[in-house]
Formats: structure tokens, sequence, C-alpha cells
């Protein structure tokens, strides 16, 4: 059976872009079967769209494809490329930091740049623009991969996996009893904010479900909020309104206002200048 | 061929969760046909997770699988169950109220809480999350059961249907020539509100199309609006701008601004504050 | 293989509806796949409809059904229509103006008024209602075409072209070394404007990539906007927030402001009334 190709973009789906896009891959071939990721990456958004990728591959299928188009400098000289991870997965992207999460977790056994010479769009009177490559470069080249037409090979000359454009990622630590890390990224949708701090960190600290914590939250290491809260299994444990520390889908502490908005009550975002710490105190 | 799964949520497309939760019906399954339904239920609404199952199962196939997740309660010790209903579909939802409708029209045949010690998703690292029964629970156990690896009776204990928890349903009623309902839903897009009233109920009390009826909304008992209207087939009989009541898409009385917002403009809303009533007056 | 349906509407994923029309859709032919084009289209804006079907059309394999709901007449006596284009699609809609670009630039070979009488949805208590021919008519209707139940010709009797209800389209032009013409549409994600003007007109007016051109825009003539702007291939090469013309997608000179909004910076939106010009100045 052919890969399954999952798109991410920033495209949203307000005009026909995804659509004219989806055409091209069944215009390669009509077997192939499109998913959607999601298309409403915020726009530019490139550490977004290396946490997504993240957040969902492990749980498809090997050998799926994910194209994931957050691409800011398209038509300028960065590189258009197809990832090959360890775990068996491919992610066509342009290499502008969206490889960023994918590399460090799973880790990337080879990186090729498509050869637009011949794994470009023709023939629909588009070769001279420059502006969508998730059109005619990206969507088109992972369809000639997935349908078989070409091999990885065949995509374009390899270069050096250390080559790669990655982000900075911040690293969690327990310190004299102190757990501490940043705010990663954030669910847009609920409002919680998540750490990049794992579980296991919190049970090598001691922290038990049930615990109340004492949290402090930095930003740019200014103290925005200090308080106590429980720390529990899911915010289904809080009180309707009321905050606390979870673990969540993927095994990183997080915050949550149980239904309501963590980040909107306390106009918090995530990024490295946003610290969390943790410690367990004395009632 | 293999049931079709029909997805509904809250969890809108903003990040990759439902992409994480489609992956694992894919790994269950790679012929399974996943389509969506909406992920745009107002969060934690489980009147409207209950209403959009109701509008919308009949007009599929039989056999066809819902997975329904607004999910207030996860983690905690809701139910999480999979029912058959009279009319041959299934819905895989937690029970906390999403079955109201389909209850009270379908009927349902039999209900079965979902064993989580054989049916719950295993080997990605995170059976110790309780956040995210989308993907753990639901969407994993309707995949198998879609794919045929287990059957419904696999699916864990049966426990009596007059244990599913139920919304209170509000009834209309024809009486001096008046027909009253509430607002039990509205069409968040176009901002139209529904009725619990049946084209039927205005046909007995002798209502026709082009008719002028006097219509009454009660907020709490108070009245908000008080105008004479026109009642006609679609909204494309008013005038752009002006108050229609029609028969909608589901054979029940409704408001509409044509080419407008009835919601917005009136600031109403649905639910059983919202009483409404009608009748015909000497012109 | 039977054809796909590309389905395209101004009903959002707030609801079910398009759940339900995808039902419909399914219930006839199982094996019938289904895409989405795009369910957000500005609410009965027929002219984006229209352009929406012109943007994405031709990167679809032959023979691909469009069905295009935008149809603030439903209900009253406008034509249900499947048209049948020059090169080789169909496109399923109300006649109301959608069928507009394509027919100025693919060509209309023969249009269908959908018999109702045969091709409707019959047999789900819905007979009665009508407000939501997306369901009952067109996706009903598209689906029996596309799994071969019916033939073209089955659809309804043929009418003569030259009655499609067409929008009027403004042409562009190159005239003393200026080239005019209007906004015609825009990205409602990321706030480009798209003119009518192709990047062939630009060549035949010696415009270059790399040149700053004169740009003058104009709202119901008052000017409202003269600035020296680079020409270049992509918003890529200008600075992030500055204002750029690119050629874009469709190869239609366009205005964009690079990581930004231009139709939000200027507050500026697409229609006659805004008129575009562009010449080559001394430096």
């Amino acid at each position: 059976m052919k890969p399954i190709l999952v798109f991410q973009t920033d495209f949203t789906y307000k005009e026909s872009s995804v659509c004219a896009m989806y055409g091209v891959v069944k215009s390669v071939d009509r077997e192939l079967e499109i998913m959607d990721g999601t298309h409403e990456i915020p726009q530019y958004d490139i550490w977004s769209a290396s946490y997504r990728l993240f957040q969902s591959m492990r749980f498809w299928p090997r050998g799926t494809i994910f194209v994931s188009v957050v691409d800011p400098g398209v038509g300028t000289p960065r590189r258009a490329s197809i990832a090959k991870t360890a775990d068996g997965y491919f992610v066509v992207t342009p290499d502008n930091g969206a490889l960023t999460h994918v590399k460090q977790s799973s880790g990337i056994l080879e990186v090729r740049e498509i050869d637009e010479s011949v794994n470009r769009l023709r023939g629909k009177n588009t070769e001279e623009t420059n502006v969508f490559h998730g059109r005619d470069l990206f969507g088109y080249c992972a369809a000639k991969l997935a349908s078989g037409s070409i091999t990885y090979e065949q995509v374009g000359p390899a270069y050096p996996v250390d080559e790669i454009v990655t982000l900075p990622i911040h690293q969690p630590k327990l310190e004299n009893g102190k757990v501490s890390g940043i705010f990663e990224i954030g669910d847009p949708n609920f409002g919680n904010l998540w750490t990049n701090i794992p579980l296991s960190l919190f049970a090598e600290a001691g922290f038990a479900y049930g615990d109340f914590l004492h949290l402090t939250i930095r930003r740019k290491g200014k103290v925005v909020l200090a308080e106590k809260i429980l720390f529990h299994k899911s915010f289904g444990y809080a009180q309707k309104g009321e905050v606390i520390i979870y673990n969540n889908e993927l095994m990183k502490i997080s915050l949550a206002v149980s239904q309501g908005s963590f980040s909107e009550r306390y106009n918090m975002s995530f990024g490295p200048e946003w610290e969390v710490e943790f410690e367990e105190k004395p009632v």
C-alpha cells in the first residue's frame, strides 16, 4: 500500500490554496491518500510547525510522509528538503527550522534537497511563479515519492544532516528539589500551556498526583505568578475554573484552568522567556 | 466494506490533536475511512454534541460509527461507552449526555462500557496520560470495532440503557391556537435559531406558508420580542435584512434574517430559558 | 475510477451541515471520494465562490466534479445546474454567478438544470424542506453523477450556455507605459490583494523583477496610496514588514506585506471600486 500523505501548513482553509495543492497530488496519482494534519499553524511560526510534527508523527503508520509548509522564505535560496527519520517517516519541508523537534526526538537518518529541475510541477502555466511551493514543489514532489514514481534517492542530492537548520531547544532540570523548565508550546484551543518538563522528572523529584506544588512562573526573570497548585492526573480533578498542574498527552507537565483558558486568564504564552519552576513545600 | 468513522469533537484543527487521533486509527487499520463531522463543537458543550449527532446521523449509511469527544470529565470516573442505535448506527462517546437526542429520536438498543484494560492504546509511551481519551481510548477502540478486530460484545460489559446519562428535552405544544416551544439550538455560522417545534405542529395549528404570524419570544418569562413575521419556505422569500419564520432542514420551525444573523441582531441564543410562541392573528 | 467530488460552500464546519451533506453522498455510493475545497467562502459571496473555482480547478484530474454551494436564493426559482467545462470538469452549483470565472477562462460546453423530480433526495423526511439544497439536491445529484447511476444527460434538461448568469469581469490594460487594473480578489489568510493583471502585461510594459515601480491605488477614483515599490519574485525578497509587488500563484500581479497583511495595513479590499496602476519612473 502506498504511504499516506499528512499535510500541515499555515494556509488555513479560507480560500482554495489547499484545494489546489491537493489537486496536484491527486493529478500525480489518484490512489494517494491525503490527510489534514492542520492548516492552522500560526502564520510564519516555524517553531509551532516543528512541534506539531513531533506531537503527532509517532501515532501514524511507519512510512507516512508528512508535508509541512510554513515557508516565510519561499522563493529565496532556503533549501526545499525531504528528511528521513530514524523511526521510518519522511518529512517534506523547507529546511528552515521545522525539523528541530523531530531531529532531536526521533533523529534524522538522511536529508535530501529537492531537485527543482525534475521534481517541480510543469505544464499548468505556473512555472514562473515563486510563491506557492506547497503546490508546485513540496506537494508535487511528495506525491511522486508516495506514488513510487521516484525513489527517495531521486528526490535530489543528499546533504549532511548536520547542516539541517535547527532552533534552540531548552532542557529542563532538577536541582535542590526544584524542577524547572520553560513553557515550550501551548494548546491554542483550550488555552493550556505545556512545559518541556517530562513526567519522569517529577517522579524523580518525588512529586505525586494529589500533591500541592509551589509553582513560580517568571517572564524574562521577573516573577509573574507564585501559587500553590494541585498536581493531578487530569483537569477533570479540578473544580471548574480552578488551576491545575497535570501530565499532558505527550507526558509533559502542563498548566490548565479546568473548563477555562490558563493562557488567557494570566495573559501568558510560550517561549524561552517564560520560565516555570515547581517545588514541594511544607503545607 | 468496513464501516466509515465520523468524528466530532471540540478540539478544533488549531494544533495537531486531531492529527494524532487519526494517526492512531490508521495505525490500527490502514483501510479505515475517516470523515470529519465537525471539530468545532463549542468547548465542553455536551448539548451541542448531542444535537449535532441527531442532525447528521440518519444521512449516513447504516453501520457508520460516530466518534464524539466532548469530554470535560476526561480522566475522572465517567463512563466511556459505545451505544448501538435502533436504526443501526454506533456512537462512541463519553456517557455524559451526548447520547440525549439520539436516544430520544432513534432509540438505543444496547450500550457498553469500553474496557480500558484491553481496548486502550499501548506502546506509545502514553499509558500514564489521562487527558486525551479521544486518541487513546475512543478513537483507538472505534478503529478496532470498525476494522473487525473486535466485535461489539468485545468492547466491554453492557450496562442498562436506562443508566445512560441524558439531559432534559423540552416538548413543544399546541394550545388554544398557540404553538409554543423553545430555541433548542442555533446555526453558529448563519445565525439562525432553531426551535423544537416540528412543521407538523404548525400544520395542525393551520399555519401555512405565506401567513404572517404573531411571534413572541420570552427570556426567563419576560417578553424580549413581539412582532408579526412572514412564515415561508426559505429565507430566500424575505428581502435581504428581513426576519423570516421558516421550516429548517430538519423540519423544525426556525427564525432567520435573510442574509443576516438573527441571533446577533437580537442578541439571542438557545436553551430552555428562551421560549418562543406563534399564533395567527387577524391582520 | 469514479471521479472525485470537491466541495466548496459558505457553511463552515461550525455545526454538522457539511457532515449531513457528505453522509448523503456516501449513502448514494460508499466508494465516492470526497475532498474539501473550502467551506469558508465568505457568506453569500458568489464572486468569491466563482474565483475559488477558477483558482483550483485546473490542478485536479480531468473529470473531477466540483460542488459549489453559495446559495442566498435557495428555495426561490433560481436554477440549480450542472455545467460541463471545455477542459473536462463538471461544476454543480446554483446558477447565480458562480460560473463567471470558469466560463471566461475555461469555457462552458453545456449546462443542464437539475430535475428535482428525479434527482432530489427522498425518504429522509426532508422532502418538504427548502433550505438545504447542498444536502438534498446539489450533493445528492452530484453523487449520482459521480457514481454513474445517472449520465450527464439524465441530470435534467440542457439550456443555452448564454443564459448562464455571470457577473461583470474587468479587463486590465497597458496604455502609455501604464499598466492598470483592479484588485480582483484577496487572500483572506495572509492579507495579500490580487489584481486582474497578468504577468505577461508587465512583461509587455517592460517591467522586470528588481524594478521599483510607481504604484497608484484609487478607491472610487480617489488616490488612496501612491508609492514606489519593489517588484520581485516573491515576498521573501522584501524585508519583514515591507510592501512588495509580486507575481502570484496564478500569474497575476499582487501586493503583499512581507510577513504581514497588506489589506489590513492599508484597510483595502477588492472589487471594481479599487483601481490599481503601475508605471516605471526615473529613479
